[in-house]
């Protein structure tokens, strides 16, 4: 077996990489767990040169890379160019994550009582972690995406398995990462790829694996949640997943600007083929402001475009008749290429009565489609609003800070999304200290966690509580002497990076 | 249907509360969801004030509380009246966490780029947590333990369904909450209390309930997760679960102190009846050091007691039968009170070779038994840690600081288990910033939570961003003024409290 690569612009098909046997899949596996001390105790500043240099290899063999990623996405050089580039500044982000050093939470306390204690807590790396990148971001979610350069840095060892929609550039990153840790002295075993269904199931259910991440669709994530649920020892899986992200124009802003507003929502949904998970899907407009003719108005100056897979194009269509048959109308079509995985951007509309539990209208359909829908009233807006189902993003467009309804809508959004914008479009996700990218079920499958920004360390590790342990048996960041230079939380007060513990 | 209160140390029965009806759940779950906004806007030194006046509602109250407790669980007026204390306090270590703020983790960036973004980050109160308290901290962990004390400091109100354990109590316990909450002008719906096996199923199944939390058996745990992972829309379940906690005792320390490790060993498998979760449950000691016949030849001196409920007293006896017939052999048996819920002390011995997967020696038997292994090597002892089923705590008797092997063993069983214990016993458990209380499954549902400690709020938030959002639509937390003096990481640099946002 092996996996052919598509060029989504011709259907063509190119001879992909073999699909990794079963025993190279254990072997690779026996690998990550025996470096895991290794990668565990190497010091952050250690794991920032690895991600550093990685992000070097990244820029060295931009073009190269760029090319590849093109003739199997279609996502253009422009557009891809801009995402490796992007994938390397992630890459020093996390390795300054993982420098600075609170993500570990260290904290040392000396409690009183009856037999007073010596108690120091930190957040170890959890181990091996294997990574399901996504279809959509060949680099910025792909082999060495959020997920794998988040897991690195927070100390554990990675497998990933190459995404079938890019199996010739996941085989080419694959071999640049391991290559490049291997110059920086990273131990072997701390980054390996497999190639194949059957090894991304065998890496959810070998024993060593302690967590696994994944960015995809529902059914994907749900399965892999299922799959990992089902061990004899049950493992996290952080599964980030595609949804209905809603758009909502206030009264006063459909007056100010209507126009713009079109215009802006047009651009975001069918930005790479609408094959975001955080594209636009649902816009929701006071009626009669004739919002959906604005949008549809534009389509014809979209450039025609593929979809990522054979599959994905199907999905499309068939999620197209989904919506028409559960109520949507037609409102406007784009222009489709005439060759490949070819999609159309589409505009549908539909009613919000039709926005009932159960409805395919309150689920995602992947690829550059929107659902435009008129309120009465803002009464009829907020039960809308409720009966969606909760989302990775939402944005509100308002006709500026004195817009009376921005306050109630910002609320009642920030308890069922991730992240929430407002006069701007969720599609750009922006790596920083004060990213949130995930959100409640099914978002993704724990709330509580985000595949992108500062906080992406967090899935990969596991508080461990050290009682009257002597020094020499501590892990690195909480023995006294910090060697880790550390901020640490010391008998409940935070104290800068540098302080010795007690 | 009623949940009668029974006298462990006669069976005598007297009559409990009525269950509470579906109708009356509703109203109490329509309650909390109504009162949730309100709740998460209190500012954190508010809520202290809820959780300060909770502490001096225990102890005003405290006689008759314990009084009231030791009647349905025979724990005894000590033991009992010291736990109370230490709930008190830990209203008032909550409250103190949640007004010291950093657990809302707020983050203000501005992110440069073609596009600069201002975007804010907090963790958000989740909104209705439902609690399920265990029978063996009729406080601590019972109607206002732990996880409800936890919950309130996060900002999210609270429904508790009683303990059939002690019904009695926790309806005691629910009318002093509800009424210190309302004398403190909490919202009306921030708690509640119901009773009943449907009335709990009711609060995991009501679409308004945001998390539950659970504290008890590895059966009980693993149902709650399985049901809250049928809605549809899943909600996490944070369940601390009972295990089978290891202590290690060295070669060195076997030759320095085996009296004296017996001595603290029996006093910690015997604590409560042995009905703690931390309770260590295997002792692996080197051959030939005799520590089964030490462990056992003080039991005569342990006084006789009861378990909490019939049903614990006869899964005692189930498990004891059960352990026997996977392999252990009898070493030791102490006094059985002669009526009531009575339960001995027992000690059994078995082989290391014996402890394979799937067998019933890895498993916890809930009350005073403990299982002594004997090692011939290192090796060997290794070797069998492995096959251990990950646990709440792991135990090492050392001989001293210069012990050569308390390194080898606390980085192992740190891979494992949520604290680690140095020449101590795990069944003390600090409330304090470096606690953690949890560990990989079978410990815990969620290996990154923990249920006692500063940490335990975390449960209970779920991060949020809010992108270009205007001032008057963001949170407290993120505004720019910084109404409730948090510490807050700015541009990705941490702040003083007080400080004010860009």
């Amino acid at each position: 077996m092996s996996s052919p690569s598509r060029d989504p612009r011709t259907g063509a098909t190119h001879p992909g990489p073999a699909d990794t046997p079963p025993e190279r899949v254990t072997a690779l596996v026996e690998a990550a767990a025996a470096a895991a001390p290794a990668v565990a105790a190497t010091s952050p500043v250690n794991r920032e040169r690895w991600l550093v240099a990685l992000a070097e290899a990244f820029e060295s063999t931009a073009a190269r890379l760029v090319e590849l990623a093109d003739a199997e996405t279609a996502l253009g050089l422009e557009r891809l160019g801009g995402e490796l580039g992007k994938t390397a500044a992630q890459a020093r982000f996390y390795g300054a994550v993982t420098a600075e050093g609170s993500w570990l939470s260290a904290r040392l306390d000396r409690v009183a009582g009856n037999a007073p204690v010596d108690l120091r807590r930190a957040n170890l790396p959890v181990g091996p972690v294997a990574v399901f990148g996504a279809s959509n971001f060949p680099f910025s979610f792909g082999v060495a995406g959020h997920d794998t350069l988040s897991a690195l840095a927070a100390g554990c060892p990675v497998l990933v398995k190459a995404h079938p929609a890019h199996p010739r550039l996941s085989l080419r990153i694959g071999q640049l990462v391991a290559a490049t840790l291997a110059d920086v002295g990273a131990p072997a075993g701390a980054f390996g790829l497999v190639v194949g269904f059957q090894a991304g199931l065998a890496l959810v259910d070998a024993p060593q694996m302690r967590t696994v991440a994944f960015t995809g669709s529902q059914a994907g994530g749900t399965a892999l949640v299922q799959r990992a649920g089902a061990r004899p020892d049950p493992i996290p899986v952080f599964a980030e997943m595609g949804t209905v992200n809603p758009a909502v124009v206030t009264p006063a802003a459909a007056q100010a600007d209507l126009a713009g507003i079109a215009e802006g929502f047009l651009a975001s949904f069918t930005l790479g083929q609408g094959q975001f998970c955080t594209k636009p899907g649902l816009l929701l407009t006071p009626r009669g402001a004739g919002a959906a003719n604005a949008v549809a108005s534009a389509l014809s100056a979209v450039p025609p475009g593929w979809s990522l897979t054979e599959r994905i194009a199907a999905g499309y269509h068939d999620g197209l008749r989904a919506l028409v048959s559960a109520g949507a109308r037609l409102v406007g079509e784009g222009c489709r290429a005439e060759a490949g995985f070819a999609v159309a951007p589409t505009v549908l509309s539909a009613d919000l009565d039709d926005l009932q539990p159960g409805s395919r209208l309150l689920e995602e359909c992947f690829g550059p489609v929107a659902l435009v829908f008129e309120y009465d009233d803002l009464v009829q807006l907020r039960a809308a609003l409720g009966r969606l189902q909760p989302s990775l993003a939402a944005a509100v467009a308002t006709a500026g800070p004195d817009d009376p309804d921005t306050g109630w809508l910002v609320a009642q959004l920030s308890t069922r999304v991730g992240r929430v914008v407002v006069d701007g479009w969720p599609t750009g996700v922006a790596t920083s200290w004060s990213q949130q990218h995930g959100g409640p079920w099914p978002a993704a499958s724990r709330q509580d966690a985000t595949s992108v920004g500062a906080a992406a360390l967090d899935r990969f590790t596991r508080p461990v509580a050290f009682q009257d342990v002597p020094e020499s048996a501590l892990p690195a960041a909480l023995r006294n002497d910090n060697p880790w230079g550390l901020p640490r939380r010391v008998d409940g007060v935070l104290q800068p990076p540098k302080g010795v513990g007690p």
